[in-house]
């Protein structure tokens, strides 16, 4: 009988698949090179490790189920607990700051539309034990030239920069009873809501409508300066904070892509800091493409040691990343690539198994037949992998110590003494025997 | 509250998580020289992709439940019906031979024990719409490159192979109404249970005693004229076939690696043909390190037109092979490794951080101050994180135009010129200002 996969989930096919892992090299690269290190986390996970923090609600968005040994568990639907927890088992064994990244795939339980799927990819990095600005800003650094390093520019993309204090303390300078995480959430969904619906939010938050109408009036004006004059200390340090991660930022050369948008909240409820988000600077992609923040008291509310975090969190594959790549024209081709193909004509299977056994010892990628096929069908084999040389081993060629070396792109072809290829060669190929 | 992970599931941390990464780095790298192309595959499936082949019992062994949309799911226990499912929908868009491969986690309810865990990866190697036997030889001629590039020789592992024919075409043979499947799995388990019990099983399978002594006697002897002689065609042809599959092995190189051993059973049901496992050499790892072998029938049973397939997966992660690679002393270094630690001193950041940038964009992995730290503290950090060069950016430097390069190895320092640093440099170090 015949099998379907399911709603939201993706199988990627080896030329689209070329291109995604172009993508997430890039990344991966990027991360590496700021001396982030690779760890590899569970895919199930006790529920109890996210209805602590959200409530039993959020079990409505997880695969969550009963194992077989009856434990509530649930597929990770994201990384920061997870490593929260492993800093909490084990941070105390490495030097401070601790830089973390990994990429895998995450599970929720959502509507499938488009570039949003049930299970999505992202690479994760994130920095613990350090409150310095110059930690969120490498966060913010290292999320920028990740970017740029798939090809994108200061024309293409921009991160929203924000503060969860500022937002919390200009709510506590209102003379009112707020429910802060209420109001942060309606911030996050100002963007998404009608100006009535998100004034509405506020109000369930506990503003009356004036207030609301207020405090977006100085979320919209992004001026620092006319925050801290209305709000209390707390206002003052989350500015002072927050100019401290932009200057950061600049010093490490990406000032040009962060921008103060004050209505940037992020929806998950452990952010302590900085927020930032990073949008389509053309708009046409509509959604956030990514984000992230300071989670500073994550690590101790599982019971470690007081311990500061910041990360990001890039959608590699079935996510909105690509779709921001595929507008900027930059997602990298969905190809398939080989170095050769040994064409084998005739009982001559020991010279042309040796020939792609040398050739593949030099690091190249390399393809035989595997079907007993003519010359004709593994010609045709060759050009649909887009194989750059055939190497032909005939009956003919041999009877004269020699292959035929064709070169695919223009058809050239000449022969090389079979015992010269590869040889001395590193990667012969055509020009060096014609 | 202290949050703890599931039994069977491993947190991975970065010393440890470097030498997983070189493991699966070099048996993905020789799945790609070997032209296999990469593709990504879902982490849940429909449960009826396991119960149609395998019977509702398989259930008990996978993480199965009820998504909430009511689809009986099921994390994948393997990657072998997956990918079969994805040859049935989109195969007939590619030439063939298809050859995918994909290195992944994997998911079974088993009892933990040492190298076996319910979270494991594998590396999946597959060939489809080939029936050739030089298909057969390249699978196992990439999976014996793939340990010889990870450091193993043929004293350290060996490929028992056998086929599936010459165990159905020697039942076949006995006068006996004998349930070829329970026979087959009797024959899998052979190694690991005492002989009375094995004899047992392939009485319950319908052998007789005598019968049953004869079948093991035969199968023990690995002599496949003497299996000729008592089997009939079926057995004829499936002794040609593995002799053609042993002969194009050796052609590509990896014959020291094969031994004959129609012991081998593999335990899945839809093996076909040539089945093989690979063990350690010395006996010291018991178990199976991997296995693989041939499955012509399972792709038209998902609907698809006759297709022959051949795959291997060595367990990457998690599994028996790295249990393999210790005991041979080839385990890779469990460390991490850092090109360059800027050390910052002072009013200096801009400076550091332009050195930082100018040093990662020459593709080095660079550090930096995160925390405000003195020189002592970074100086320590350096050292934890192995930095080969720390390049100090002090205040009185600067006052110099200079920077100090020190070589962390001997502990010798010297001083550059700030605009050298990198300047035309590609990988500056102490050797070049001393």
């Amino acid at each position: 009988m015949q099998h379907e996969g399911l709603k939201g989930f993706r199988d990627c096919y080896p030329p689209e698949m070329a291109a995604r892992r172009a993508v997430i090299d890039t990344v991966e690269s990027t991360a590496r090179r700021y001396g982030f290190r690779e760890i590899a986390t569970p895919a199930l996970e006790r529920q109890r490790l996210y209805t602590d923090k959200s409530g039993d609600e959020i079990v409505e968005e997880l695969y969550a189920f009963a194992d077989r040994g009856g434990r509530d568990v649930a597929l990770t639907p994201e990384l920061t607990p997870t490593v929260a927890r492993m800093v909490v088992e084990r941070g105390q064994e490495f030097t401070k700051p601790i830089k973390w990244f990994s990429t895998r795939p995450f599970w929720r339980y959502e509507q499938v539309q488009q570039g949003r799927f049930r299970e999505f990819y992202q690479t994760n990095v994130d920095v613990f034990g350090s409150s310095d600005p110059t930690a969120d800003a490498e966060v913010l650094a290292f999320a920028a030239d990740a970017l740029v390093d798939l090809g994108l520019s200061a024309d293409d993309f921009e991160f929203r920069v924000s503060h969860r204090d500022l937002l919390g303390g200009l709510l506590d300078a209102f003379d009112a009873d707020v429910d802060r995480r209420a109001a942060v959430r309606a911030v996050d969904k100002s963007a998404k809501v009608e100006t009535a619906e998100y004034h509405a939010l506020l109000a369930d938050a506990g503003l009356s409508l004036a207030q609301a109408e207020q405090f977006d009036d100085l979320l919209a004006a992004d001026d620092l300066d006319e925050l801290v004059a209305f709000g209390g200390d707390d206002v003052r340090d989350a500015v002072e904070n927050l100019r401290a991660v932009l200057a950061a930022a600049a010093d490490l050369g990406v000032g040009d892509y962060l921008d103060l948008s004050l209505r940037t909240a992020r929806g998950l409820d452990y952010y302590t800091g900085v927020v930032f988000e990073c949008f389509d600077a053309t708009g046409e992609v509509g959604r956030a493409v990514f984000g992230g923040g300071r989670y500073d008291d994550l690590i101790e509310s599982f019971g470690g040691p007081p311990t500061p975090a910041v990360g990001v969190a890039p959608g590699v594959m079935n996510s909105t990343l690509p779709l921001l790549l595929q507008r900027a024209g930059v997602f990298p081709a969905e190809t398939v690539a080989t170095d050769y193909y040994v064409l084998q004509v005739g009982d001559t299977r020991p010279t042309a198994a040796r020939v792609a056994r040398d050739l593949r010892a030099r690091g190249h990628v390399v393809e035989t037949d595997l079907a007993s096929r003519g010359f004709g069908a593994q010609l045709s084999y060759a050009d649909s992998i887009n194989a750059e040389t055939v190497v032909v081993v005939g009956e003919q060629d041999l009877a004269n110590d020699e292959v035929t070396v064709k070169e695919m792109a223009s058809g050239d072809q000449t022969t090389a003494p079979v015992d010269e290829f590869p040889g001395d060669h590193d990667r012969p190929t055509y020009g060096d025997f014609a």
